[in-house]
């Protein structure tokens, strides 16, 4: 179980590596549900997701042997991102597992960021197998992208930021993918502000959260489809045990809900946010019933988005 | 003359309606230029752009007898929301003359800010003509887009923000259409911060700034084809006045160099600008080697953007 003493040292000790990013606010989307809202802006985090927060967290708590012969994981996405730039923050190996499909900007930032790219056939299968044979070869620690007590310590910082900055704040709504930024986000708000509820939000094409959440047993869900591409991944048992704990209900939407809360967010906001991102909205527009009146923050967990298509259109 | 006197004055009246926005600044970029590199980020401001700045200080400088029949302008684009929006803070009617072939979005958002709009056809002899049938009509003021005194006054306040927050700073660049915002950026150079040079950044094919700016005399350019909208227009007398009184030097950039800039900013930074804004960063990148070790602001002038396409795209 992570600790109340754990989470406060966790945000002393990432502190200098990730940005406290910053708390927007917007007139228009405070009229839109008639509450006081308040937007994570972890799009402008490093790596351009929360995914730093757990990934600098896990290297900060690796023994001194295992700093030696560095990290690996698998990863289509954020995760991968964070890892590579955690370890480069520490002077670290990293190995990323990448399905060969993943977005060629995916691939780019993981070696940008100094870490080695090997591509295998798009399975969990492949992806695994991959990482087993780059652990033997290379005795790289697996560091998972969710499942993991300091992951979840680290994504626990986010809210804890909102939390500091924002009393008596009556509700926090996270994505939920894998669920290592909701299980935090739950455990911030548990020590540090129990009044606050927490919601998970999730696409309705991925909603293996919602189903296991009302059947209190994990339902994993097999290749869902998804714009949402960050929030494909099933809970782990780990997940799973600290949301069935603290959070109060998952809400899902669309895949047209949640486009049309990403336009308006790029629209009024004039920030770049994922579709993952935008499932949080998109849930808390679909139940304003809930937050009239109240002060709601919602966690924009990344901005991470392939522009490709959109640029090659204003080049022709 | 826009007198310093003024310029204070303006900047304290206008200040209750318009953000101070931020200064943001990105490893990236300044890693990329080699100096510490400030972007005002005006995409941020009232209506998406700075034009909110000098409109609402045209509005405020109405007399009684104007007040009381509202204002117009023709626009097809940022200066009609901003001149919609700025007419609805005092409570006084608006009327805005688009040609008939300008984006829906933009439509749509003058008429939310409570203008009536009057389509016309998209030439500049339609719009005049439809704005002088207005004023007939109605009595309203006409407020000029960029060639204005009040306006001009109103756009000088974005560089005065940037100079009280960086002490020593050693430029100012901003993009150049009518230069309105050249101009003003001119005089609070001038007037409060002296040794900072002030330049113009303009796409090579609207260079009517550049032309001008080097032939001494105003050369306009007839039906320019750029990406950077907010660009086509040519300067006024105005502000061929200011310019040549107070800014050190106009670059151009190609329609690729503004594509390539504005990718760059959406995917690093996470915030949308429009092509107009990007202009003034693809001119630093291109002439990287002047601000090397130096104190640079760009102006981010807007982020009004037609996201229909992109986003028709994610729902086939």
């Amino acid at each position: 179980m992570i600790s109340k003493t754990e989470i406060l040292q966790v945000s002393e000790q990432i502190s200098p590596f990730i940005h406290n990013c910053p708390l927007l606010e917007s007139q228009y989307f405070n009229d839109l549900l008639e509450a006081q809202v308040f937007f994570k802006a972890e799009n402008f985090q490093k790596t351009g997701s929360f995914k730093a927060r757990g990934a600098i967290n896990s290297i900060l708590n690796l023994g001194k042997a295992e700093y030696s012969k560095g990290v690996a994981t698998h990863s289509s996405g954020n995760h991968g991102q964070a890892l590579a730039w955690a370890a480069k923050q520490k002077g670290i190996s990293s190995w990323v597992i990448m399905p060969s499909n993943a977005p060629e900007i995916k691939k780019r930032a993981v070696k940008a960021y100094g870490a080695i790219v090997i591509e295998c056939e798009p399975s969990l299968a492949a992806r695994e197998e991959g990482l087993k044979k780059i652990q033997e070869e290379t005795g790289a620690t697996f560091i998972p992208p969710f499942n993991y007590h300091h992951t979840i310590a680290g994504q626990a910082t986010a809210a804890m930021e909102i939390i500091r900055e924002v009393p008596n704040l009556d509700f926090i709504i996270t994505p939920v993918g894998g669920g290592g930024l909701l299980s935090g986000s739950s455990l911030a708000a548990k020590y540090l502000s129990p009044n606050t509820q927490v919601f998970g939000a999730e696409p309705e094409n991925a909603n293996d959260a919602w189903q296991s959440f009302n059947a209190q047993k994990l339902i994993p869900v097999k290749n869902p489809n998804t714009l949402a591409d960050g929030l494909k991944t099933s809970l782990g048992d780990l997940t799973f045990h600290y949301i069935m704990e603290g959070v109060s209900h998952i809400f899902t939407c669309t895949e047209s809900e949640i486009i049309a809360a990403m336009k308006m967010v790029w629209e009024r906001m004039k920030i770049i946010i994922e579709p993952s991102s935008a499932v949080a909205l998109a849930c808390a527009i679909k139940h304003k019933s809930i937050f009239k009146g109240k002060k709601l923050a919602l966690i924009l967990s990344g901005g991470n988005v392939d522009l490709e298509k959109f640029f090659e259109k204003l080049k022709a």
